[in-house]
């Protein structure tokens, strides 16, 4: 009888989580990240056992037969079957049949169509696409709706109807500031393709490093790059690997300033007459080429000639930012050529500039792109702005006829929580596009700048965030829910490191290496709720330089603490709960109770690891806060007012304890500021109506809190 | 006052930890591995800040320079110090002044001079060798000194002389069976510089892949390999890589059994028809090369010159093991060629066919070395014997006046505990060898075979147990304390992982894929108590192919439980504390109380992830196991006797949860099946005087929880 009652349960359990679900409001059983366009769950499931087989009917190649190899491999990875090698023949048994039109573009291409049906019923899954790209898409989201239960693996019944919302979706490496191996560039392609990016955008060149080899003008990567640049066989392998999964690879040569190493092989392009070094701090720099010299537009058609070879992507990216002219302006000759051309400031003659390299382009039949600065009434309109500044600039090109994508608001390596990243839309909501104009915004870029990671902390930096950016470029406007998000996200985060990523894994084992011990519980839980400081705060927190080892606490914190995130919400939960204030208080304590006693184990091991001396206030500040949050709750369950000055002393703690050390700060500051306000306000909540509370503390908390 | 009290204790604690220790006892506060041969350790410090240098006086060349640049790299690691890159003058203030006599050996050999010594006092390093390859063995040294405090990071003032005990040293990785790209060679590579191994023994074909490209017999790689092979580009790579660290590259082409993958594109030299395809299972296959045929000569001089030429070390393996001679026995133009020449059995038919390799082989200019089988007594003298029999048939082998090296008891694939392969000596005691023929034991070799090794598990099948092999390899005979080895080999282990090595990162991640979320504490803590099964039962266990995904349960499990090992150590420091029992019962009770708590927890998780449905029993188990010791524990706290049948129902129990489950088995059966004879065992032993419980619990325990 309880067996009877136990499967109806299930049953009932099994078609609930299988009915409802559209794109709009994202359904709560399923992973999908990007969501697609349209999805309509149904009853019933197909089952994934070792029988499970993928063939494709109509056209067929050798792109797409690994594309669908490769996915069999990691259904086998996840779910332990072993598959059949044998060839299947496409049939009504074939477990997932894929109908691909025909090839698409021969180089991937932002012309490419990308769009993919998917309907899963009991008896087979049908993948149609007219692209090789577009059926590959659809792969990934056939994997992503993998699930497991009692009964065993299966993916649920399901219509999908998807196609990209931007055309351009793209993610910035730069391995300029730090150099990344090609294993770590190919490991990101693969990861890129599981949230369905289609743009890597190489920014192979910097004051910093030079880091593609030029047969032409050998000195540029043999004296700008330490002797780590990518030879050209890596280049092209890379690019092969890259249109195996659908990404275009665009070049970025950054002209005419972040030009440094260009001018360590050859100071005779430099606007000052050098000797020019390798940079070694992030920053702004001055060397800048000399738009002026006749033999610069040779030897940069020379340049380009080769890396249009090398390149197949129809675009180059010529960088064009922060050049503040500080050279030219010191410089006679160039001032005095100014003058006599009657160019007027800087801008102009980074305008000429850009339009005589825009000439070179033209000559090889590459469509030019560049960040904001590079706009110019002069600019063919076929130039593409990439927008650092914002959507506003984006739209204001637009309208002038330009192409754009944006970046702003897609600055990973700023350590921004997912959230914020996730509410940037390319066309900004009052932006009264045309139709016309709005087709010129062709979608985005995540940017993963490089001035503080390396090989074993970037995908740290650019996952699993830049999935949620994937989804913004990807998926329908309205696809908005935080909190959905953040589900998903916690799931494609782990499925992206059977791919290698290194996110997840790489934390734990800098923390063994800083504590020189595999019992590193404390240190967990402490970097846990710590993220490393915004913005460009840890360039200004200390000297350091690109020489620098990233192997601190720091590196080891990582953005968007999840713990911080959870504990948010547990108190959000908490404070909702009026008058009583009692959901989620066991498990509140259980953090705090953490927080508060974890200290003495951290000190000892402190103590034996200098590179954490640094850190050792942040045990003391943890420990404060967990009792200042157990105190707080101790006061509400007691129903008892704290004494006079309580508030003001835990609130000034809190500020303290705000305050950056070892260039990370706590990510739990806010939820506990709003348990001592509670604390403190419950006096004067028990003077008001209890239907007036929910607002109440909302006000209070929300207000006062940040 | 305070400070004074506790700036004295440091220092005498200080002084303490750098007193005392040599090789022989090895000082409790080092963490060398593997232990040199002469360490005097003196009173004072090498302080290590961001003024660390380091300088070659002497030789210098680019080999050393770029092992100074790694060595300097990872100190920066673990420090978290920027040192400068400036070309430091050797002088007396370089911090680590490194003194090279020679370039050593242009190809790596076994004849290479590997000694060096390192004397650190508080003002300087110097590391001291005749040649580069000894600087870099010194290197490693100096970097496992490194230790930390309250004042810092820094190397201890020691004064040692080092070389290595066995010339051959090395680690066989089995590519054929699972292909490992060249970046899991490569930082196999560095880890086995790390701890002074000197041999990669790149075992390249197999019934199951060919895994080298020929530009001569293209039919071999193309067809025997599956697409999985290294270019003749990557091994050049490989090799330079090795060189670089002082590790020579053997290669061994096993013939003429193993050989199905040749077949594939020369059925021709087969011993039957054929055709044949690669052999996916795991065993020994018939399929073998035809030694009466001419034409196979012709091939394999063809082969082997274009092979020797790929390949600069000495020598080249070619197998010869496990050659059964059923395709012989079988094939009629084989038996008549036998009559005709007098061979009177496949044996001596495999002895002609290696002479014939050999003289190939002395044609060319190299050395052979097979395995044991190929042990003949026509066999030209420099043939080197590689035995998987054991240290008798080495000294068979040296007795008769041939070179060999030892793999029995270094089978890393057969999932055995470190300390059982630290006690295996090349030499064995009674083998009353004269010096003349002890000079023929080269050295030894772990064997890394693939059958069942991803390149996402091969790192922790390795490491750290290679590292205590190494050390047998490398440190003086009577290096054997068992405790002492596991210590330094936990700090080992962590230090590996600076180099890449995936042996502890990707256990947990493994689990994350199965569980399908990163909540996953339970399963570390049952994973933890488990280890694969040993020897070959893992094959016996269940029908599996090369092809089979290794991501179950087992493959995230590792060999030499580390949590077993601790209980085990826990429960022998109670039953040593006689007459009480009391030393460790809180630990060990929080011990077992977590396993008997847990099911409930992996019960869900097992519910959601068909792939762990497999070890669904396990929880149950684990609970049971806990729930016997924990009733073990309250019967000797309260000083009862259990009830009759207790005894009993528990070992049946016990017995039933030893058992393989999910192809692994608990790692903590003994140390619990000794408190529950304890605990029946008390009443009798009360009978006895207490100064005769020691030896009677010891007894008790020890002969009956086998």
């Amino acid at each position: 009888m309880k067996l009877v009652i136990a499967l109806l349960l299930l049953c009932a359990l099994g078609i609930l989580s299988q009915q409802s679900g559209s794109a709009q409001t994202a359904s709560p059983q399923h992973r999908l990240m990007p969501v697609p366009a349209s999805v309509q769950f149904q009853t019933g499931r197909l089952k994934i056992d070792a029988s499970f087989t993928a063939a494709a009917q109509g056209h067929t190649d050798a792109r797409l037969e690994a594309a669908i190899h490769r996915a069999a491999r990691r259904l086998e990875g996840r779910t332990g079957f072993e598959f059949s090698r044998a060839q299947a023949a496409a049939s009504q048994s074939t477990t997932l049949l894929i109908e691909c039109k025909g090839p698409g573009k021969p180089v991937p291409s932002i012309a490419e169509d990308e769009s993919y049906s998917l309907d899963v019923s009991e008896r087979q899954a049908v993948l149609k696409a007219a692209t090789v790209v577009g059926a590959m898409r659809g792969l990934e989201t056939f994997l992503q709706l993998l699930e497991g239960d009692r009964q065993g693996y299966f993916i649920p019944s399901v219509s999908i109807q998807d196609k990209p919302r931007f055309p351009w979706r793209g993610l910035l490496i730069d391995v300029a500031r730090h150099y990344e191996p090609v294993e770590v560039i190919k490991r990101n392609l693969d990861a890129m393709a599981a949230v369905k990016l289609n743009v890597l955008h190489w920014h192979l060149t910097e004051d910093q490093g030079f880091r593609v080899e030029t047969k032409r003008y050998p000195k540029l990567h043999q004296m700008g790059s330490d002797g780590l640049y990518y030879t050209q066989d890596q280049v092209r392998d890379v690019i092969a690997y890259a249109r195996d999964r659908g990404i275009r690879v665009m070049p970025e040569f950054d002209l005419p300033g972040h030009a440094t190493s260009w001018l360590v092989g050859h100071p005779e392009f430099g606007s000052a007459p050098g000797p020019y070094k390798i940079e070694r701090k992030a920053g702004i720099f001055e060397p800048a080429l000399d738009p002026t010299r006749e033999e610069l537009y040779k030897f940069l058609e020379g340049f380009f000639t080769e890396m249009a070879q090398l390149f197949a992507d129809d675009y180059i990216h010529i960088g064009g930012d922060e050049n503040e002219g500080h050279q030219w302006t010191k410089n006679e000759q160039i001032q005095a050529f100014m003058k006599a051309k009657g160019i007027k400031d800087n801008h102009a003659l980074q305008a000429y500039f850009n339009q005589r390299v825009s000439k070179i382009m033209q000559k090889l039949g590459k469509k030019m792109i560049g960040w904001d600065e590079i706009l110019h009434p002069d600019l063919p309109k076929d130039t593409v702005i990439h927008s650092w500044r914002g959507p506003a600039s984006l739209a204001e090109a637009a309208r002038k006829g330009y192409d754009g994508i944006l970046s702003s608001g897609y600055y990973i390596d700023l350590i921004f929580p997912t959230r914020q990243h996730y509410k940037v839309d390319p066309v900004a909501a009052d932006s009264n596009l045309t139709a016309q104009e709005l087709s010129h915004i062709l979608g985005g870029e995540a940017t993963m700048w490089s001035e503080w990671v390396s090989p074993e902390t970037i995908d740290s930096r650019i996952w699993p965030r830049t999935a949620a950016i994937a989804e913004r470029l990807w998926s329908p406007r309205d696809v908005t829910d935080v909190d959905d998000m953040y589900r998903r996200l916690d799931s494609i985060s782990i499925q992206l490191e059977e791919l290698g990523l290194t996110h997840e894994k790489n934390a734990d084992m800098m923390l063994r290496r800083m504590a020189g011990t595999k019992e590193i519980g404390p240190l967990k839980t402490l970097v846990s709720v710590v993220e490393p400081v915004k913005e460009y705060r840890r360039n200004q927190a200390r000297t350091a330089t690109m020489l620098t080892p990233l192997t601190r606490f720091i590196d080891a914190a990582r953005p968007d603490s999840e713990a911080g995130r959870r504990f948010a919400a547990m108190v959000d939960g908490l404070l909702s709960d009026v008058p009583y204030f009692h959901r989620n208080q066991d498990r509140i304590k259980a953090v705090l109770t953490e927080w508060r006693n974890v200290r003495p184990a951290l000190d000892a091991m402190i103590d034996k690891a200098p590179i954490l001396r640094e850190a050792e206030q942040l045990p003391r500040d943890l420990s404060e806060i967990g009792s200042a949050g157990l105190e707080a709750l101790s006061y509400l369950a007691a129903d008892v007012a704290p004494p006079a000055g309580w508030r003001e002393a835990k609130m000034a703690m809190l500020e303290q304890a705000a305050k950056p050390k070892a260039e990370v700060e706590f990510a739990m500051i806010v939820p506990v500021r709003k348990l001592i306000i509670l604390a403190a306000e419950m006096p004067g909540l028990k003077s008001i109506p209890h239907s007036q509370w929910k607002d109440r503390v909302h006000t209070l908390t929300v207000d006062n809190s940040r």
